[in-house]
């Protein structure tokens, strides 16, 4: 006997009927004979409903964020109330929490709270006497009884959170996807389904916009070594599990090939190489509250340098603009950008171990003639940039180079993916 | 400079724009130099949206009542963000409590539950610094910490409440009338606004089916001494003030004519007439969980007496079926119905020092050829039955014989009554 805690999001939680299925689950896994914590999110729709209501509210202003929260939590809080009678109608007994019920208490940062801490024992009690315990996902409550919510998938964190605080055996996060792929299955058909992965690569992959989980359940999963499994809300099946790296596990090489297409490039050309002349470039773009992802610099020729970085598009003007500046300055030769890239990197902790994955993931790159702009390297990651005509192209090529592709026939099904 | 508290129902709130008008009340009332504390309900038509995912939740079965109030709560949860929201964009401080928050103590009986302790000392504080607070109606915290729901007109409730324990000089009841009238307007185009009336006076008016205000708030307001005022959303006017009964005020002799269509009568006729007679026929009634309105006994003759009483139309059949088996037993004579009647009622403080009050009723309804089936009377009420057909006539016979009717063109606006 385990203790679970599984987590559905908002497209699973849709309608009446797709929370009977969420029931049906959860009721099926009660019945295998484990404890059942079940975190919702607001039901598909809900959330937008109530962002459109805020925005008439505070108009052309920003909504305020205490009460903006308070608006937001209450989609998760219905959604708790329909999953309980759903229970109860199916003969099961059940309970539910809000945040603030919970309590799970978190810094007073409205809209991107953080948990502080959980009181873990009214659940406790709740499971001792049989019942599934139903948990508001995405939100919790301040010291001064104002409630929170933290921010984008935020219900995964919950999931996860309320795992470590209960000492769960597994976590896991149901999508409308059947886990975790070494690549993006519309892009790559033979894209295969992980039986594994670890928290590291996890942490590369979606950071390097794989959108299945979000980045900081999958760190607070790492930091309170919880299991974390992905799978499908709407078909049968293990799903990934995500664990520490251990002695037992296959390692493959690779583990998975992600790409990002949300990025821009900006270079700055014959820049007088001295010290302290990246943080001249980069302090004002990072003073102008822009995301620097990729940084290369090129070593000096002739006392000059090269320095060439990303950020997201939506921020490409912005920094455009700031470069510019920074140029005449500095008496730079030239400034240019590119929006037409895509990043597009391998991970895998195998990686480690194993000389020549870099020169194998150039060679498929250039055997298809891609040329490649920028390469930067981790210790479980190589990320590239190039053209992004070449993307699919890319892809394919490194998914085949470093043996990825499933058998023939295998079979992937995949709708949109969603992160709530 | 006064405390002021005012309830704003659901189609007072029901879109952003009538928010916005609430907003604009409230402040002003701010400006005029009052503190403020603002209960509002859930937008209008937004608990049936919430009910109607409730009996898909629940199919069948009745939904279950703590889970149906932690949904239904969501709907004055929103109301006070968005409310918040506009009064901040329009400049104000403001600040907002759900019922758990301020935190509005009521026992478990979800669905129905009735306050027993305000926590005032947040609020006090908020108005301190000069804020505009604004609560959600309708709603509170058991001790669990579970969120209950005071049942139907809960907003009034809250709103009462919350007067009481800030010892605020008004509580403004804001609804679509501009206040309570000596009759139904849509009966009788010469109905008047009233400027006052008594806590017993209004309750009488409440219980016999005006639904300005819910018979509970009124009650409440009464018990604790809070000057309570119904005014309208829509028009400036000064509303009706609900006060106790004092010196300076003008007495007048009937404050206003009630009726209730929903009433149907139920006779049995020839019973031996015995002590505990009248237990043996409502006994079985009551059991029935079926409430009993008006109740005449005749005299006795020749050892057998009539006995008739009034329920809910909708308990007609089930109390028609009880009352033909007591009849069986009891060897009554015969049993009969009428469904087609209409309960008319004057109520005044007044009328406790003033004979002839009910021969001037009973006069001016014989004028008009109409025949009175029932009489029942209390220390400020007298209540007929009546044929149906008879009501608009009726009405309007007692509004002029007690000198109710309007000056010759004064301007009587109504539209649909609502509580909420």
């Amino acid at each position: 006997m385990a203790l679970i805690v599984q987590k559905y999001g908002g497209s699973s939680v849709g309608s009446i009927e797709r929370i009977e299925r969420v029931a049906q689950k959860a009721i099926a896994t009660r019945e295998a004979g484990h404890d059942v914590v079940v975190v919702v999110s607001a039901m598909k729709g809900e959330t937008d409903r109530l962002m459109e209501l805020a925005r008439g509210a505070a108009q052309k202003q920003n909504p305020p964020p205490r009460e903006l929260d308070l608006l937001l939590s209450t989609g998760e809080q219905a959604t708790i109330a329909l999953l309980t009678m759903v229970l109860q109608r199916m003969g099961h007994s059940a309970r539910c929490y809000t945040g603030a019920q919970v309590r799970i208490l978190t810094d007073n940062a409205f809209t991107k709270a953080r948990i502080l801490d959980i009181d873990a024992e009214p659940i406790d009690e709740d499971l001792k006497v049989g019942r599934i315990v139903v948990v508001a996902g995405f939100q919790g409550v301040d010291e001064n009884g104002s409630i929170t919510t933290l921010g984008r998938g935020g219900s995964d964190t919950t999931a996860v959170a309320l795992a470590a605080a209960l000492n769960a055996d597994e976590c896991q996060i149901y999508t409308d996807v059947d886990g975790v792929y070494t690549t993006d299955p519309r892009v790559v058909p033979k894209a295969r389904r992980l039986e594994r992965i670890t928290f590291e690569e996890m942490l590369e992959l979606a950071s390097l916009g794989s959108k299945v989980l979000q980045i900081r359940a999958v760190e607070f999963a790492g930091k309170y070594h919880v299991p974390l499994r992905v799978l499908s809300t709407f078909e049968e099946g293990p799903g990934t599990l995500i664990t520490y790296e251990d002695e037992d596990m296959e390692e493959p090489l690779i583990s998975g090939i992600a790409f990002n297409r949300d990025e821009a490039k900006l270079s700055i050309l014959g820049v007088p190489d001295k010290p302290g002349i990246a943080a001249h470039i980069l302090g004002p773009v990072s003073n102008a509250n822009i995301e620097v992802d990729m940084i290369v610099q090129n070593i000096s020729n002739e006392g000059l340098t090269d320095f060439t970085f990303t950020v997201h598009k939506n921020d490409y003007e912005k920094a455009m603009g700031i470069l510019e500046k920074t140029a005449k300055e500095l008496g730079a030769r030239e400034v240019f950008g590119d929006t037409k890239i895509v990043k597009l990197s391998l991970v895998g902790v195998g990686m480690r171990s194993h000389a020549g994955v870099a020169s194998t993931m150039f060679s498929a790159l250039a055997n298809e003639g891609i040329n490649i702009q920028m390469i930067s390297t981790s210790e479980i990651k190589i990320s590239t940039v190039i053209d992004d005509k070449y993307l699919e192209l890319g892809v394919r090529a490194l998914h085949s180079a470093f043996g990825l592709d499933a058998e023939e026939g295998a079979q992937v099904k995949v709708e949109g993916e969603t992160v709530d």
